[in-house]
């Protein structure tokens, strides 16, 4: 059978969204109604059925860990990646005057939660420009140049939800160590919003402090449910900030006594158990298709594909200079193009109301095609002759 | 159509386990179903997808809002009511020396919240007794009596889960407004686990500060979706914690600039929306049965009728001398059973293995039984036989 076939979404579109939300699985729905059953079937609420979400949990976690190359018990289950920032950010004892490094390229929801921070912990936050390294210079050096010796964390995403651009994780990492040396630690937390369900991932290698990614974008999970990887050596010194009963171990008078010491310290009260079959299913079924090598340079070799022949179309250009090194391929319109009153915008609908799927980003001001493994090169010509067509207009 | 048939939970046990989890009806579960087919159908990311997720979350907000009989600009959804505890007593502007007071009849889950935020902020905490009011005294003496100049913030519970005891929530809110004289405004947050399904419910008219409740519960919507009501005249007044996209208004260059100024400002980011229209099609069936003054009524009817027969039972005394006023039904083996080596546990386990479904709580150490407005009495008498049955042993 066609793998494609497995994705109900992909069978009246051209899809190039998948940094926003992966298409779900036939087989995945089916997880979830199944799930929604059992619970009904054994409780919903009973000893049996308790004793089964929790063991849902468990193996979710098991295979999450199983991906990312870390112990179940480092990963808590979170209903998003955001969330997952939030624990980290919130989680760090902060004191007046520490410093907290962002890069250009986060996403607002962070960048707002960063702020909310500044402003109730009176830490000073600054924010290196990575964007302007996509095609010249080193994130790297930038980043060392921001560190200062009162630098407590470094937020920065493992790939740039506006450009594509993949940054040297392991590079950042050390260079983040190194500085610790100095004095106190600097964490990274990573956002994996982008890379979970991309990249080959070794995570007890790689050593971030903090991994925070969603299920439902390039693993075609179900929305509502992602993960936080927090390395086992701080995980217990890190404070949960929401808190509920599965943070907690309670007495024999059920009073809460402390928190859990895994990753469950994280997780806070009642929430979709049926997604975790979903997830599960999900990953299983990239599986089925070829190894995470394998589904990555196919990945490549699309993005390829497709950053070539939107560079071959006259007034398009391709932010990046070179191929992509994952699957995003934001490209602009040029100015020509838009004095013209053919806006992105424009564009975007237009391509949308030939079910052909891209999105807009505000800044840089482009359109982002996304190509998984599984894109066809046909869809990529329907994304081509359409804004062709557009132009022509 | 025999109401109960709507729910497939029911069709192989007897049920008396709403307060920790309510039954999924299968129009609901459809409901859920169709959800997922509509996002895929039009995404699952895209312009119309997105447009038919907003829309879904605002008729979510509208029809709780009704519900609840406040607008839906006061509502945030939320995972579950801990989170919508968690957002209040995060939102606060805590000083150190100020003073939260909780009851002693309050979730583990927002007791080791509130202890971690006397931790990090350095506030004073005190627990009143309330347990002890169930049959004698009063709690809004109690709470009168432990209020301080420099309270800001009282926890309590609309219906309390161990005892099923309904507090006087009009009056304890009037009290703190009174006490909010004398200083700074004493806000009452409200955990609603219990009461949201249960009791017909004004809060434009009751006013509460902070209202969070579950859908999963009494009003038999899916787990993973809840809410939080915040007062109208403090919400901009409150800091949202856990921050996202959904949180904030954006600029033309995608920057946060400033908090949305109704109840999404609390909303973080991607959750499972399909559970929106679950939660809908749940509430519509149970006023399909019946008003909710109607609803209330056989609840406290059937309550009355289980807590009779328990009370019939020799070896069992409920907790409460006089009927319940709500769903909630806690009773205790005495302690001569006890010695004889029949615990809470050996009976619910009992129980459960007969498909009767309640639980033991640890604080007081009891059994609860909940009733729902479609309990059968029929139900209550199987509980009863089990437990004469398990007595005999």
């Amino acid at each position: 059978m066609n793998h494609r076939q497995h994705f109900p979404a992909l069978t009246n579109k051209a899809y190039f969204n998948y940094g926003g939300q992966g298409p779900l699985s036939k087989q995945a729905l089916e997880a979830i109604v199944t799930s929604y059953k059992q619970i009904e079937l054994r409780g919903p609420f009973s000893a049996e059925a308790n004793a089964w979400m929790t063991k849902e949990a468990e193996e979710t976690r098991c295979m999450i860990g199983g991906e990312l190359g870390v112990p179940a018990s480092s990963i808590t289950l979170t209903e998003d990646v955001t969330v997952g920032c939030n624990i980290a950010l919130w989680g760090i004892d902060w004191r007046p005057g520490d410093h907290l490094l962002l890069t250009d390229c986060e996403h607002q929801g962070v960048i707002a939660a960063v702020r909310e921070l500044q402003r109730r912990y009176d830490i000073e936050v600054s924010t290196c420009p990575l964007k302007a390294t996509l095609n010249e210079g080193s994130p790297l050096d930038v980043i060392a140049q921001y560190l200062r010796s009162n630098t407590r964390l470094v937020v920065i995403s493992h790939i740039l939800w506006n450009t594509g651009q993949v940054l040297p994780l392991e590079e950042i990492i050390q260079l983040c160590r190194s500085h610790s040396t100095w004095g106190q630690p600097v964490r990274i937390l990573v956002d994996a919003a982008q890379s979970v369900g991309v990249l080959p991932l070794n995570l007890a290698q790689l050593e971030p402090d903090f991994y925070a990614f969603t299920g439902h974008k390039w693993w075609c999970g179900p929305a509502g449910l992602g993960g936080l990887y927090v390395h086992p050596a701080i995980l217990e010194s890190v404070r949960p900030t929401f808190i509920g009963w599965r943070s907690v171990k309670v007495n024999s008078q059920g009073e809460p006594v402390e928190f859990k010491s895994d990753g469950r310290r994280f997780e806070i009260a009642s929430s979709s158990t049926t997604l975790y079959a979903g997830l599960r299913t999900a990953i299983a079924l990239h599986h089925e298709w070829g190894t995470t090598e394998k589904r990555y340079q196919r990945i490549r070799e699309l993005s390829k594909i497709l950053w070539e022949k939107l560079n071959n179309l006259a007034g398009v250009s391709c932010l990046k200079k070179s191929p992509p090194d994952a699957g995003l391929v934001s490209f602009q319109l040029h100015e020509t193009q838009i004095e013209s009153g053919r806006t992105h915008d424009d564009l975007v609908n237009y391509l949308e109301e030939r079910n052909i799927m891209v999105r807009t980003l505000l800044n840089p001001d482009c359109v982002r095609a996304c190509v998984h493994y599984f894109t066809l090169e046909s869809e990529i010509d329907q994304l081509i002759e359409a804004i062709l067509d557009f132009q022509a207009k």
